[in-house]
């Protein structure tokens, strides 16, 4: 089949994720198809356990059906003076996704109607898509639109709706509890960096990650899921909902990870589930954190959360779609995402991915508070105010919600904790033997 | 029996409250009596459902006795010169309630220890009763006290008070479910608009509102009790206590509902019943929405929500009696309510009745979204920003919640909706088969 | 053994607990020694039913040992000129708390080392101890530090530290029911007095204020405990943890309960237990109440909530330790306390048994409101405004909550009524029959 990649495993925790996007950026990625796939073999590349599987064209999935797999070759609008608009192999953002295949001689005033363009965003080409509508367009800058010569032009669209296969990547690595955590993120976006070659990055980088544990180590279970946004989501959930309802205790949707201007949580459909506490003890302390609703909700949480499915699962993204300019632009690109903004996206979910590796329920060893200075956790001498020493009384009160009933997340809140400070002192209690 | 009124039904649902009102006004209602037999079969004119029923004087209900009936026929004070004052003919709060016959010779001094004014709204004769310890009185303006003439007074009260009956009617729509929805409203106050011939007339209009379904499609059963207030419910609870307990869901006390100045809800007692979410629902966007306190109720939400008792149930009016200048005087009049008023009353009950006739539980017929474009709730072409459109969006949230276990006034708060546009929002998703 | 002191008790309830705290006040106690073994003795003298008695020397208590007894009999520092400093006789502050015989010529550098004091309040002498490891040293204020000599001084201090007995006192008034209300305090503090003279005589005072109630009446049982902070709690829940959890359904910790500056709650655990509620009530319209979190815990709250043991238990002060500029300093004297701090601290408590001991579920009588007229509790003539008298409403308020559900503390708390509001409300009601 298509190309197979060159192995870019990093072999420590730096991963080149900014180098992996750029990578991908350029493909055409959609809901099937060329760029789709041949991204999904890159990710294989970076994890070997990456599987690749796919659901077929016009299966059933509850209220949907599988599409048809979309082969796009070339597009691009001819002027009769000769000269080309919206090519493709320029911006594959140029053509309304899913454009059935065309090769038509028009007026510019028909053309127009088939034209997608932004007045609030003149220099930008926008995103537009018609998966389930037989259609076709162009997409264009409002700027290049003006520009647009009278006369006649030549459509010429070398596409292919056939019945075949919507590919997808999963990655389950399989821990000492059945009870996984499940992340999802999608790869149906053509060349937009933060939405989507992001989530992707960041995603295998996690699961790179969990392979510093060894498998047998492991205590929870984890998968990763690269599917088309929407669809893939519900037929993926079609398939495995049984499975899904019955082990996965904390879930996330991953997407716009990649530019640094925010810190998002979209809330789970009832909100206070091991998700959202968990993005809401990783994201204390961060500047510029956004809380969403579930009726703020965009992205497959929108699936995950439905009722019937009603999984522990919130979506985290760094600017939320909508809440940033360059969405579903061809302005979305390499230019507002930085390895350092995946990075610290990385971080928030490696913490949580840390806190249930180390322990979602950390229990007190003792009855009463345990003798500290014996354990140079405190001083011996009582004198004047050393009990308002901060790191001191942190412990104790980390200890004092360790009760089992408290999960790691509910301790670091009630204590007033961030991720890092919680598991800072979480793995000095534990190495004093204070934790069971 | 006394007199038997022509049927004022009218054909759709434009009920003439206002001229009901009128008509009822003037009538010497108290806890029993002509007045109050005459309003109750007014009211059956009206809806052939009501059952006229009684109270034996005497009774034990709980704590309480069944006070005796009061036939008042005449009642006046005359000076020596001739001239009269407090006539009832004129106006009958000018009597203290239940007073005893009388036919006395008086001086001013000592008829002064029987007369009730306001100085603080020296135009209006203030509404007094001495239900249970025997008395007599009489009210009048402080303007007209002042200029009671000196010299010697006859005073008269043909009044007769008998172990009788204390009437009240009761309407009963029997739905397919013996789950029940309560109202509750009183007919013992004379000669007062808002407090209270704005409560009966609204009640009536919802019974006959609820002849639009055909008995046997009706889902749930409806209650109506026209009653004296504080000893009818307390009589009626004490006739029907398991009853009740079993079968109502959720209920309401309907007093002060014909002035146009706020809206507001007394809470049940420990808040968040269903009643409670009810009013919440239908008065979501209106003006001056007062939500009190059970610690602020003052009417037969007292007894249906007591400990023992214990209904969900609430308390709803427009400007809650204490909190309106004119109540318990004789300036709560005809002219503080409107036809306008009533109907804006009856539409915030008419809206939560139609929520209980549609579905309490609205269910979501899939798992994950449905395909919205294909039944043209949405549109095919993925373009810019269109999933920001609030109505799209709408219909998203309330299927999201509609998982069986929230009801509609739970739907609709969570999605920030007010009861109008949940309804609609529900109507369209039905007529779409979305919902169960 | 040690004293016996004459019988101090006052025959009404005005104790004096002032004249007490100045009794104990110079005594020196600490963890174990002569001192407090005197303290429990003179609490003892006060109410017979105290229990004297001990953990040895070595006990293990989960993960603490019970340490050694001290007995302390002279201690100072003398410089080569004769001048003394630093004598226990004077202010028994002076010496380092559980500090090792010794008898030693220093040079003024290498003593300095051994000697604490407070830059920040030149005028006091610290309060520092060692209980469990091996030391000795000094405490003097600043400005006594600047002022001593060059030169040699002889080091003496007459201690012994021997495996024997850590004593503590114990009263258990055994009432009706099992269930129990523990009061807490501690005897381990020398020479200071609002922490800690003022703990123990307002738990006597309390102790003795419950033989009002003859035995067989008191309807819960009662525990005070007089131990040394934070060993004795460990090793008293060490050997009665089963008992303690299965029967104490309230507690409270008294320290810093004589001065006057505040009133403070130091919540428990998971706040919200029967003790965080019954302060609450009890502190209603004080002013200056300060409510703080688990996270500012100091005393032995810290134990009695920890995990495993999780008491409903609070921390009761007025100012709290480490919130008072004196606490832990000579500053911490009887000027500082008063009678009248004292008796408000002993009210507070008071009021809280006495709800105890009169219904902690009232629970109203009948059905519906009674009616109250007939028990002249309320007006028969119905006439302008009487339903909105506060005390009226008041008592049909406090009828409407009794529904054997809420606890008195609820009740009260909905009723927005302080707790001496709500005990005056109750005694009426309960006069009239109204509560079963």
């Amino acid at each position: 089949m298509y190309v197979i990649y060159k192995n870019m495993i990093s072999k420590n925790f730096n991963f080149p994720m900014f180098i992996w996007a750029k990578k991908i950026f350029p493909w055409h990625r959609s809901l099937s198809g060329y760029g789709t796939y041949k991204t999904l073999e890159f990710l294989k590349s970076l994890n070997k356990e990456l599987k690749l599987k796919f659901f077929k064209s016009g299966e059933k999935c509850f209220d949907w059906n599988i599409p048809k797999e979309w082969l796009i070759r070339d597009a691009f609008i001819q002027h009769e003076s000769g000269k080309k608009f919206c090519e493709i192999k320029k911006n594959n953002l140029h053509i309304v996704q899913y454009s059935q295949p065309i090769n038509l001689r028009l007026k510019l005033n028909d053309l127009k109607k088939k034209l997608f363009y932004l007045k609030r965003r003149p220099k930008s080409i926008p995103y537009v898509t018609s998966y389930y509508k037989k259609n076709w367009g162009f997409c264009l800058s409002y700027n290049q639109f003006k520009t647009l010569p009278k006369g006649n032009f030549k459509v010429f669209i070398d596409s292919e709706l056939k019945n075949g296969k919507v590919h997808y990547g999963e990655i389950f690595l399989k821990g000492k509890s059945k009870k996984e955590i499940l992340f999802s993120t999608y790869v149906c976006h053509p060349s937009m960096a933060n939405n989507e070659v992001s989530g992707p990055v960041v995603s295998i980088a996690l699961s790179k990650y969990l392979s510093k544990f060894s498998r047998k180590k492991l205590k929870y279970s984890y998968r990763f899921i690269f599917i088309p946004e929407t669809i893939g989501a519900i037929a993926y959930i079609n398939k495995n909902l049984k499975k899904l309802k019955k082990n996965v205790i904390c879930g996330f949707n991953l997407s716009c990870v990649g530019d640094g201007r925010a810190y998002s949580i979209i809330s789970s459909r009832l909100g206070n589930t091991l998700a959202d506490k968990a993005l809401a003890a990783s994201l204390k302390d961060k500047k510029k954190v956004k809380i969403y609703s579930f009726l703020e909700r965009g992205s497959d949480e929108r699936q995950f959360c439905s009722p019937g499915v009603d999984l522990p699962f919130c979506g985290f993204s760094r600017s939320k779609y909508h809440e940033y300019p360059e969405y579903h632009t061809s302005d979305d690109n390499l230019n507002i995402i930085s390895q350092k903004n995946l990075e610290e996206s990385f971080d928030v979910l490696k913490n949580i991915i840390d806190v249930f590796e180390k322990d979602l329920h950390p229990k007190f060893r003792f009855i009463c508070e345990p003798k500290m200075d014996k354990r140079n956790l405190y001083e011996s001498l009582s004198k004047d105010r050393n009990y308002l020493n901060k790191s001191l009384r942190d412990r104790m009160d980390f200890l004092a919600y360790a009760d089992g009933n408290h999960t790691f997340f509910d301790i670091v809140k009630k204590c007033n904790f961030n991720l890092s400070e919680g598991i800072f002192i979480y793995d000095l209690l534990k190495k004093n033997k204070l934790l069971i």
